[in-house]
């Protein structure tokens, strides 16, 4: 039994970034992709002076004294003229200012009557001029690699002129459900079956980590059938969860198969809930892919598969993407409900944190029973509660895990 | 000129729910649809009393005397035996409980030899039972209307049987930018042009809000092209972004455009970055879509066009989706930098927010202006402050909004 630390270290020394591919940000759905290189400005941006405002591009020196309208530049306009002494050309935001000029004033200070403009205020050089490379140096780096590609980024891209850009591949994750008593949601029900619900959750929290996941279905308890849906992870895929099969049961077959294909790291971690999770690497001829694959064997109580998932398989499959923050964000709370701790174990307890009061206040989802999905319910937290027999009273302080926003004021459990 | 609070009031009462559409939760995409519709459990769950571990079904009566182990029961298997006294039966975590069984002994309390089982505990009644209903009860309410679907919703949909699922529709959002200086981000550079950045980030953000998004182009500064591409949005879309074209030049065709094709409910907003900020809706007949067009006309700097889309766009957006939970989440945040107000206007600035020392802590991302996307990069909050003329310390404190996750202690701008 190996304790959550020790499990996290196993499984990350034998991850690294996936290999890299070119993307086109423009058209390709770059949302939610990790950057392979660090990316640069080539030219400085405004590449020319610009007026930073609607106005008049003016000379300082000329003060309030009142200038002859020559001509009207807009943006996306190339000025082939010059603004003279008492002169002064009308500007849009984002024209190129003349050659002459060395400051625009606002039309609100202005008026202009018969080509004649007066100015109601004092000016200085360079005033509301967008100088050359203000906004990004010709040469800068604008973005760095590992970064996730959300909205700013994308933004970046196309400011720079980066339609191609290259990203680290996304992991296959192949989900196999295992058990005879499991079936179809869809299918017809039969007394003491339970419809598979951890494989079509495990490949939504495959998908939401940036991942392509591809079901392999239901193995029933039968070693040939659930070693050849091990064996065709291992042709399709960089990654493989299996639910299920990893307990002490005389049907738990998934355990004895990962040691016999592979190398089994762990079998067991202090943790709950998902004391069973099992960690392997399979190796295979590289030409099928870069990694061994990396099969995750977890438990088949829906809670256990998915908290065994955010602890040690999410980080993962960030690192697999080469993201440089592959860690949920860790804070501190306080309890607005008592916890009661495992004696033996540290627990994962699901929970809703919201601001409150000037501090992150976290409400239980209920009982947290390893079969209850319920208790995942609207959780966006996983409290981190210490082995002990002592319970936590409201009001007392535990570390939390965020796994999404902070939920509204006094939000609790349906 | 309208405040932040009446421009979001003014758009919140022009939005309401699109109309609803069936899906298959384990076939499509589910991921962040929102559902329109009260799930419930039909069967209990679970439906027969199952062993929570792996073990041995016995009678508690039996105390801890020896038994006879008279068969094997696994999950998915039907138990056609009953357990009389003296006797045990071998059973599987999640296997049905065999009649005359009250409690299950865990296998780690137990020693098998030649089908006698020896017990090494004190049992009671009921012990290692998962009993009917325990999870959820027959008929209880599971997920309530404008529930995002995330993981668990997703397991809990399959667990309850529920294949199809009734969700909102996506909003069609269609994003125009505008002026003659922009040009494609791949196209060939031209001095004085603009890369069409913003285009492509309100379109990575309107994908992030849950909405399907569609590029009008880069239409130049022609009051029929403008028009003709409004249309195309009035015939294609729920939401019309566009960008730039809302200022006081001569070339900015979009608010007439918008008052002669629909009514304008503001075109400006004491906000900053983003003053410009026009919002309008345009009628048209019910058979093209239930709601009239909602129209965001957003400036043309690019920071001004993405902190509007947060402050003003996004919510209206998510409520579109029946999300019962539009807002992002509101804080309260320490400042580690000085951060100057603007004298007439709240300003939203851009700022990573994480966890440091027992509070939430925010770090500028540097100079805010208009048009430096940069200020945007790593920003997972909006300062919101109160427009003023004296600085903010560092120590000093400030509501912010939440954009993203929570950064890591120490994290600052690239």
């Amino acid at each position: 039994m190996v304790s959550v630390d020790e499990a996290q270290r196993l499984i990350t020394e034998h991850v690294a970034p996936l290999g890299v591919e070119a993307i086109n940000v423009l058209h390709d759905a770059a949302d939610g992709r990790v950057l392979a290189e660090d990316v640069y400005g080539i030219e400085p941006l405004p590449d020319v002076p610009k007026a930073a405002v609607d106005g008049y591009a003016v000379r300082s020196a000329d003060g309030d004294s009142p200038r002859r309208v020559i001509a009207e530049v807009t943006a996306g306009a190339t000025p082939g003229l010059r603004v003279e002494a008492g002169t002064a050309v009308r500007i849009m935001t984002g024209a190129p200012v003349p050659d002459g000029a060395d400051a625009v004033i606002a039309v609100e200070h202005t008026e202009e009557r018969e080509s004649i403009l007066i100015v109601r205020y004092t000016l200085r050089a360079g005033e509301n001029i967008h100088t050359i490379g203000q906004d990004i140096a010709a040469g800068q780096r604008v973005l760095a690699r590992g970064t996730t590609l959300g909205v700013a980024e994308i933004g970046l891209l196309a400011t720079v002129g980066r339609a191609r850009a290259m990203v680290y591949r996304r992991p296959v994750v192949a989900v196999l459900a295992t058990g005879d008593e499991v079936y179809e949601p869809d299918g017809a029900v039969f007394p003491g079956g339970v419809r598979d619900s951890n494989r079509y959750a495990l490949m939504a929290a495959a998908r939401e980590a940036g991942c392509l996941a591809l079901s392999l279905g239901i193995a029933r308890d039968d070693v040939n059938v659930q070693r050849a849906a091990i064996l065709e992870a291992l042709d399709r895929a960089d990654v493989l969860l299996t639910s299920g099969g990893v307990s002490m049961g005389t049907r738990d077959l998934i355990k004895p198969l990962l040691a016999e294909l592979g190398t089994v790291h762990f079998g067991r971690i202090a943790f709950k809930p998902g004391k069973p999770t099992t960690f392997a690497t399979i190796e295979r001829p590289a030409s099928v892919r870069s990694l061994p694959l990396l099969a995750f064997g977890l438990p088949g109580y829906p809670v256990s598969s998915l908290v065994s998932f955010e602890v040690f398989v999410r980080p993962a499959l960030r690192r697999l993407q080469g993201d440089a923050l592959p860690e949920r964000p860790r804070v501190r709370v306080t309890l607005r409900d008592l916890i009661r701790p495992s004696p033996d174990r540290p627990e994962y307890q699901r929970a809703i944190v919201s601001w409150e009061d000037g501090r992150l206040v976290a409400r239980s989802t209920g009982r947290q029973g390893s079969s209850r999905l319920l208790s995942m319910l609207g959780a966006n937290a996983l409290l981190i509660v210490p082995a002990g027999t002592e319970p936590y009273l409201a009001g007392a302080e535990l570390d939390a895990l965020m796994t999404g926003p902070l939920a509204p004021p006094g939000m609790s459990a349906l």
